[in-house]
């Protein structure tokens, strides 16, 4: 047996195809993801990663109608969201037990084909969407709203968010963030889901082991305390002192720094200036201000630069999604990268089973109860 | 990096001190598989596997109490239960959705404290049980029955599951294959497991993640496709004949070896004897027989003895339990192990990300909409 550093680091787990990070670039499928970021529609990314090419106009049309046409939910998971006190549960556990329940509405749920399998991934992709915008608006007293067939998915999930038509920019902002956030190799949510799978279990149980991992404050939740760090600073002079303290008390600083790059992660300026447009424009350039005065602090003294969970901080801010949002809408990205994972698990799948360095007591003989101390 | 066989096959990925596989030999915190199911009730194995002791008189009437007392589950459950058609939907989905919206009703679903999660521990491991058994009476028309405080885990399974109290011979079969059932190092669903809360998420997100792998065929579906088989063959004559059939269409016979085991696994011949117990007792001696005649034939020709799946399918049929019950109760008794590996993991955390070899194209440049073939 071979020992592997703690947590897996540095062990190839699997060979895969979608997504690389190679010399601190990030790509998928070998597009930079500087260029898509730039140039791409969610869906268009969706597609790469299913298909392993950019999608011609026809290919796009297609995916973005088929993705428009399964946005809607079953009226049970509606009833289901009305069915309990959502002012009071983790969002995140809202939408792993909405995904799971969507699982038991779906009767080719078990049905592992490949060609079906893809018919479900549109269908989840598609639809976690419109769970995450009817959560919201159930959540604050609103009926849900339901998608419109002629939308792009961005601008879709903003207007079952809103109740209303989206501004460009904000289009924009949310389809970079779904962009930059949709896949990223072997992160701990997708590994979660492919050794979930890789027992030929559905892609439902996949996502709903997914969504369980990405809740987590060292995964998903990372934004969301991005956005509490700033809140508690709440004003620029405030925020030098603020980290100061933090490193007096030696606590971590979330959203910088991470275990797969080393001098920086690449998606972290495309929202670095989505934040700077954002906030000028709804005129509380403090968030923004306030995030370069840390970013530049934390990078002199540790070493850290931001990564992508810091500037999506300010960014979701700035477009008024509720903080507790944050990780929801980095999971409705994700799950493009999850199915993909599943997918390509599933076309050459073997049993993920490591073994454990047993550590307990040696061979002992059995004490009857009576005689136990 | 460091390339692993794939699966991870032989890569050691955390010290655990919960159970060992050495030699063939399978222990929980050192004390032999085979005194436990000889001699211990299953909620023994639980305060064993979790507290790393077997426990005294007062230790172990103390657990006994606490596990019946938090058997209830809330009516909310129960009226979920009822909200979707029972009779279309594979039981691990229900179950997974199940646990995952139990949690939606734990104020303290979050709090990662040790004590609290250990209170959380045994409300899961009690309500697990009474989740199964709800499921099956209800799916079977038959309202649910409420947990007796005064019975033992496996007495009060069975008696929730049937509407009344159950023979001897029964609940000692039931507690054998909850105690063999427990834990079993890093297998696929506990490593599941494992990934999903090393993100720091919460235990509910853990045990829903494990039970979406448990659910498939390559892990906890073994025992229910081995009583497929045993019903195919239908008589014990055609027993042999199936095999050889089966063997020449090159088809895998479940419930037999194990990548772990070379020389069987441990746990096969305590089923195995209580499988021949039981079917006498029911005059159904066939299902016996022909068991023992198949893994005569497959270890002679392929070299491989029965896993514990093997055996469990006739011990699980002559207790009149329907087959898809099987895996629900597979995951019943696995619950106890995902719970203390959780708790290990928590106590000593690091994310677990391991990486992936990229396999896909080289970086390439992007090609604008238009000019894409």
């Amino acid at each position: 047996m071979t020992t592997s550093a703690k947590g897996l680091e540095g062990i190839v787990a699997t060979q895969s195809s979608i997504s690389s990070i190679i010399d601190d670039q990030l790509s998928y499928v070998g597009y930079r993801i500087d260029d898509l970021a730039e140039n791409s529609s969610f869906e268009e990314v969706v597609y790469l990663l299913w298909n392993k090419k950019l999608p011609n106009t026809t290919e796009l049309e297609k995916i973005k109608k088929e993705l428009a046409e399964h946005m809607e939910i079953p009226d049970a998971i509606i009833d289901h969201l009305r069915s309990y006190d959502l002012s009071t549960v983790h969002p995140m556990a809202a939408l792993r037990t909405a995904i799971s329940l969507l699982g038991l509405y779906d009767n080719k749920a078990d049905v592992l084909e490949s060609e079906v399998n893809k018919q479900k991934a549109v269908s989840i992709q598609a639809k976690i969407a419109t769970i995450v915008a009817a959560f919201s608006r159930i959540r604050n007293g609103q009926d849900p709203v339901k998608p419109k067939k002629d939308l792009g998915y961005a601008e879709n999930f903003l207007y079952m968010l809103n109740g209303k038509e989206a501004e460009e920019i904000e289009i924009e902002a949310i389809n970079k963030a779904l962009v930059l956030h949709a896949d990223h190799e072997l992160n701990a949510s997708t590994f979660t889901a492919r050794v979930c799978v890789a027992t030929l279990s559905d892609i439902y149980s996949g996502i709903t082991a997914a969504i369980g991992a990405l809740k987590g404050p060292l995964h998903g939740g990372a934004n969301e305390n991005v956005m509490k760090m700033l809140s508690e600073i709440g004003e620029e002079e405030n925020a030098i002192p603020y980290i100061e303290k933090k490193f007096e008390n030696k606590e971590k600083i979330m959203g910088m720094g991470h275990r797969v790059y080393q001098n920086g992660d690449p998606r972290a300026k495309h929202l670095k200036k989505m934040s700077e447009e954002l906030t000028k424009l709804t005129g509380q350039e403090k968030w923004y201000n306030m995030s370069v005065k840390i970013e530049d602090y934390i990078k002199k003294h540790k070493g850290l630069p931001a990564n992508v969970d810091f500037y999506s901080a300010s960014v979701y801010h700035s477009l008024g999604i509720d903080h507790d949002l944050f990780t929801p809408i980095f999971a409705v990205s994700r799950t493009s990268g999850w199915l993909a994972h599943i997918l390509e698990q599933y076309e050459n799948n073997r049993l993920i089973r490591p073994r454990a360095e047993y550590t307990g007591p040696e061979l002992q003989d059995y004490v009857e109860l009576a005689k136990r101390g």
